[in-house]
């Protein structure tokens, strides 16, 4: 099973490299962008675990590995099932 | 307008990351983590800009700025249309 993992700054948290990105494209004259937020992606493949296993397994890893959940969120969704 | 941009290693590149990240988790004892790979995830508000527009700025800003073509993929999506 292949899963997708999203894990980014609450928004209310300050996100200096979105603001850097940002200041980079309105350097380049892309005057359009109005805000850029910048986070992590985790693809991740597992082996021999149902999906009610994932289901249970996935926020876990996420919320003590893959994120801090003091200042990040996460979201997450199947890719390709076994 | 609102896009998600996911930018991450081209699939023949070594991702030390991704396998640091799955180390940690088998330590902890997820041994149903068979890959892990990381990558980055924009999301951009566009102001003031057609779909027809996005379609050609949001692959141009991939590719210039964002990622990084030689070793990097990416992809996108429209989340939230004007």
């Amino acid at each position: 099973m292949k899963v997708r993992i999203l894990v980014s700054l609450k928004d209310s948290v300050l996100d200096p490299q979105g603001q850097t990105v940002k200041n980079a494209l309105h350097t380049l004259g892309y005057d359009s962008i109005k805000d850029v937020r910048q986070g992590k992606v985790f693809e991740i493949e597992l082996e021999g675990i149902s999906e009610e296993d994932a289901e249970r397994v996935v926020p876990e890893i996420s919320d003590k590995v893959l994120a801090n959940p003091i200042i990040e969120k996460f979201s997450w969704q199947i890719l390709e099932k076994d």
